[in-house]
């Protein structure tokens, strides 16, 4: 498999033992993309001159010739899967806190079933943080999914700094249940909705969403009190400068949930993130640089979120995550 | 409805009482494209976090806060309807003349029908400018409808210039009817022709083009003599340096034409566009500024044309159209 | 018919005695393309306004006016017919050595049958030069018509120097064939097989390949133990820097090979040369110039031939062909 992350070119693979390898998807002699070529045992072979190169990026077989040249290698990156995902790491070092490179807010142990979703976007990554960090949009661009106007209108929303991370909470008091929640749970009254968002450089933002009947304890609501209650991280990751993957997970426990049900949630947020990046295609093609822009006490949290971004950047630092707890969200 | 003009993104709608409001596509808030929102009585809401804006630009409503940031304004373009299109003044002052924002050569009293053509075209408007201005390649292009030889061989073509406008007028005396004319007046015998084309800057070309049974007084015949008399005009509008949008508008007085007439006409004359467009398109692609050209006699009214915009542009004042008299074409 | 070639738009067209006439494709009046005109009996006319040019690139008729301006005259091009394919001189000066525009490996008295394929490219000129200058690119790309692992792992290759241009002779001893080779020679046993390949500056390159079976003389074998021996040229044609256009051709005497086997012949090379096509493309498109590469041992006659290229850029004597017999390859 190709893909191109950070403007690089990067072709991943398994070796025999089911380990993922990832390498620069360019070969040392002609700049063939390897990614054409064949997994040969744990090797990777060119398809143009067939020089093989191992799981370190090594180049251990050229077959026109039987010696191989020094510094026939290419780059390789540090690469581990978990939850479904393959995490690559991409700083200077070598030797990355592999730990570091992925980080969920859910305990590792319990017995969760993944539901990922995938979007490639013709903007920049930044669009992104804009969009999460203020879900007052919801209101306006996602009805016929998530959204009502009460998001907008009847929420209250605190946003706060800790270190290099930013968390906006929102709470919406006895308002209506918006359609895709409605579908979900079958519950027509009214509730209480909460939505927490936290930033975690570069690109992670953990989520969590809920809504509980109406005076019932709000998140600490129990049993059928409880509508919905549902973790998840976005990823942003940037592919150029103005193109975005954008990779979405979230978690339920094995046998809380039925198949249908968690079909029906992933086809909803599949349209609803469609619509996110399709408008915000449309505004990043004739965005102007110069015209004015003023900001909404709703940006508090994403001007925050950017800021950071902004100093990790020019401090060069930003291939290294901050090292923090994550917060007790589940 | 959002269309581009001179660069600018702009959004057009109607207010509750049919009146055309035009704004700038994009949202003070984040650039949104408002035309992606909705239009709330007579405001325009924003598709993204749901600013509404009234019909001068003004930000009235922010559904997340109860205080209107100052500054949150949109720029607003003047706007008439009339005759079917509308009319944008996109010029640096705020009031215009509103009655020169449009031009038509014929009384506005009469009772008039009007026949309209859209085609969008990849090139510079200055090419139609040039092939507007020199209607002896109707010979060459326009073969199958409006041209014959004798439209480049046979014309008489007088070039005149009368303050910031070009008139060009072209006469042919008993030559053959070209297939289009042949259709739609059933006359195969000879005739005089004639075609006048008044350029009005910065991108109005007046038209009226005729033909009479030949020795029967040109323009001046009457009755069945006169074969075809028509009055149009010819809008280049740029859109960006390398595409234009290119409107044409003509009118009959009502119950003076069956509609299947006016149907053969338009296709007829919309194909004959579409040639146009075809040709300088390709001509765009692969033109050489650099590769020497040279100009022909007929070349005079486009070359007074260019150089009567080459003045307005410098001097800055191409926002303001010239008052003079419309000719009395009719 | 219109192509590029060298960043120059071309028209050609025949005259009424079949002489081949190249153009300029640009009217000198408003850069119209002249090849959306038409024909009339030796002379090219517009498809704009009508002008008409020679086979010398004279104007000499303008419809509009009766005198041809000064200078209205278009570049021409000195061109050639020669075993189905037409030459045309770019070079700086008029008079070209006309029989130096072509160059074919085989004697011209012969009864030859020409085979032609064709292949439009976005790459560079120069990655086609490395793709034929080594072949053992064959194995890994070409598996499924002419590649088997031994093309790369078993050949001995020589490349060689002579004056301005470069050859490379590779044998293969004791190998079994190819898919495409068994399915044209029905021969499922072993072979002695050979490829030399001879650059011609600019873009030209003979090739000879041809297999025999094992032990009976390799290109001496005579009657039934010659199972193949072929005579082409590729010729690598720039359109643009990043574009090219991939002509090949070959040959047969007539009356030796059944149409049948020559049209198998002609789908399995061209099915090959796609393969080539495709994975240069998509090197082309991820290609970073300042990433390492390395050299091979079999990249010595590529080395060579961009190493002659570049002398006669820097020398600006690429218009004129290098005066060298031809190699007795038949």
């Amino acid at each position: 498999m190709a893909f191109q992350l950070l403007n690089e070119q990067i072709v991943i693979f398994r070796k025999e033992n089911g380990g993922v390898v990832a390498l620069e998807d360019r070969c040392v002699h002609r700049q063939a993309p390897l990614s054409r070529g064949e997994v040969v045992g744990d090797l990777l072979q060119c398809a143009y001159h067939g020089l093989c190169f191992d799981g370190s990026g090594n180049c251990v077989r050229v077959p026109s010739q039987k010696v191989i040249p020094p510094n026939a290698r290419i780059r390789h990156y540090p690469a581990i899967e978990r939850h479904g995902l393959i995490f690559i790491w991409m700083g200077l070092t070598d030797e990355p806190d592999i730990e570091a490179l992925y980080i969920f807010p859910w305990d590792e142990d319990e017995n969760w079933h993944e539901t990922h979703i995938h979007l490639h976007a013709h903007f920049s990554y930044l669009l992104l943080v804009d969009n999460l960090m203020d879900l007052s949009h919801l209101a306006y661009m996602h009805k016929s999914t998530i959204g009502i106007d009460a998001v907008a209108e009847d929420a209250k929303q605190k946003s706060e700094r800790a270190g290099e991370r930013v968390r906006v909470s929102r709470w919406m008091v006895e308002i209506d249940q918006a359609p895709t929640h409605i579908e979900l749970s079958g519950y027509t009254g009214k509730v209480d909705r909460w939505q927490y968002i936290e930033f975690c450089p570069p690109g992670y933002f953990w989520v969590q969403t809920g809504s509980a009947m109406a005076g019932k304890g709000g998140a600490n609501a129990k049993g059928k009190d409880l509508l919905i209650k549902r973790n998840s991280v976005h990823m942003v990751v940037p592919e150029t400068e103005t193109t975005t993957n954008y990779y979405y997970t979230t978690v339920h426990k094995r046998g809380t949930l039925s198949k249908e049900r968690e079909q029906i949630f992933k086809d909803r947020m599949a349209q609803t993130f469609r619509e996110d990046v399709e408008l915000l295609e449309h505004l990043s093609r004739q965005a102007k640089p110069e015209s004015p822009k003023i900001d909404l006490a709703a940006d508090a949290g994403a001007l925050q979120a950017r800021s950071i971004l902004d100093g990790l950047i020019a401090a060069q630092t930003n291939q290294e995550f901050p090292d923090q707890p994550a917060p007790n969200l589940t």
